[in-house]
């Protein structure tokens, strides 16, 4: 059981920042990574395709006889979370209750900050987290859709960019908040120019850092870590190849990806029609 | 056959400026319109994958008996209009060849821009469009990946917006056109927004009108005029619907959407698996 490997899924590439995390505080373990870009972006769609997406994606990464599953996306996270659980029998993490259980252990004056995609903030799955953990919490959250397209175009500082987050962050920061969660996969890459913004005494959460602790936990608490060094290397599917892939994903694993291969959900039967009837 | 509907379709919400123009050149066709919002957009995927959800598109539409399909979708006419014409038997008229035709007919200095989806700008469909109407034309292209999500976060106008314009027109306008192709379903509602921006010597084409007309033409030729007035409501399909359906859509269509219905390709044999293999 111990040397299986990893799975770790997400609707593009923003998942690679997951992935990076995890591959640096477990360098010893395999992971491999699902990318559904035939079908990026979740952020805005419904729960009810969220959920049917993230179950064929599990589906698919089981076939290789994984021991875990993270879901490196925020919309998935928050929108099918417990229904994958459900559906599933290894354990499965999402990036959302990491990201709140870190803001709600380092807020001091109990105002957190909440920005992801349209789908995630509506969800409202970070504040749930949030007062499960700090009941007294007070919550500021906004839907920020253009910022996937501003770091998939690569603006990660220019005017635009910078107008756009301040629009965005606007009422948040009204709000005197002292901690901010980056609640989307994407963000991260964003952060030196959010930081800047919103000035070095609110600290960032990134979801995807405080996921890989979590993973980590999770491999320790049910003995699962990999006895050995690691003999395979990782693996990349995607289901879909469109145009700039390299330049995307290399922009966010921070190297080329290798090993990376197309599959098509059409040739297989993960057997999920049911959800979508 | 000339009682048939016309059917239209689009990866969402884009196409319904295609809709409006032929209701309103041709009041007496009854309209279906297919929205895919469950894979939207299409502008940033693969040629193979576009022209598999293109043809399934034009299956769904088909089993309501139309005598005419739309593709109200540049991205869609860009990559995958020769071969849905190769897998249906009826006509099907894109809105990429109406655009260039009429950037064509029109130009007086043979300088012609066109912006869109990176998927259709690094096509060229437009520019061999062009070329076989006009081939002195010279063309200036630019892809403008984040016009869209401005536009369906409703920014038509803002600084950022006009910001995110001037950057991606600067190329073009320094190359002295007198024509620009809005070539994307979305860029008509910008209209305003990039006349100001490029000035009033520089007309623009809205290629979703010139596609009314070619619909009309098309319709004439083959005898397919609906001979009494409209009997049954323009019909309304979409594969998901997702939050802020309802603004986003009567953004586009000038006014609320009546009859509405949401189908899932999982419940339906189009036929179109062999594409993806």
């Amino acid at each position: 059981m111990e040397n299986k490997a990893i799975g770790i899924f997400d609707s593009g590439s923003g998942g690679l920042t997951v992935f990076k995390a995890i591959k640096k505080l477990l360098p010893d373990e395999r992971l491999i990574y699902f990318g559904d870009f035939a079908r990026i972006p979740y952020g805005t769609k419904s729960k009810k395709l969220v959920q049917q997406y993230a179950l064929e994606d599990a589906r698919f990464l089981m076939q290789y006889d994984i021991k875990m599953i993270v879901v490196a996306c925020n919309t998935a996270s928050s929108m099918a979370l417990d229904f994958l659980k459900d559906n599933v029998d290894i354990p499965v993490v999402g990036v959302v209750k990491p990201g709140a259980m870190a803001a709600a252990g380092k807020t001091r004056n109990n105002s957190i900050g909440v920005i992801g995609t349209s789908a995630t903030i509506n969800s409202n799955a970070y504040s749930q987290a949030i007062l499960e953990n700090l009941p007294q919490a007070d919550i500021y959250s906004n839907a920020c859709p253009l910022l996937v397209p501003l770091v998939e175009e690569g603006w990660l500082d220019n005017k635009i960019t910078q107008l756009t987050l301040k629009i965005y962050l606007k009422d948040i920061l009204d709000n005197n908040i002292d901690t901010l969660i980056l609640g989307c996969t994407h963000y991260p890459l964003l952060g030196a120019t959010i930081q800047k913004i919103v000035g070095s005494h609110i600290q960032l959460i990134d979801s995807g850092q405080e996921t890989a602790k979590t993973v980590y936990e999770v491999l320790t608490k049910n003995n699962l870590h990999n006895k050995g060094s690691k003999k395979d290397d990782d693996q990349f599917f995607v289901s879909d190849i469109p145009q700039k892939f390299e330049e995307i994903a290399s922009r966010f694993l921070g190297e080329p990806l290798k090993n990376v291969k197309q599959v098509s959900f059409d040739d297989m039967n993960l057997g999920v029609d049911i959800i979508s009837k």
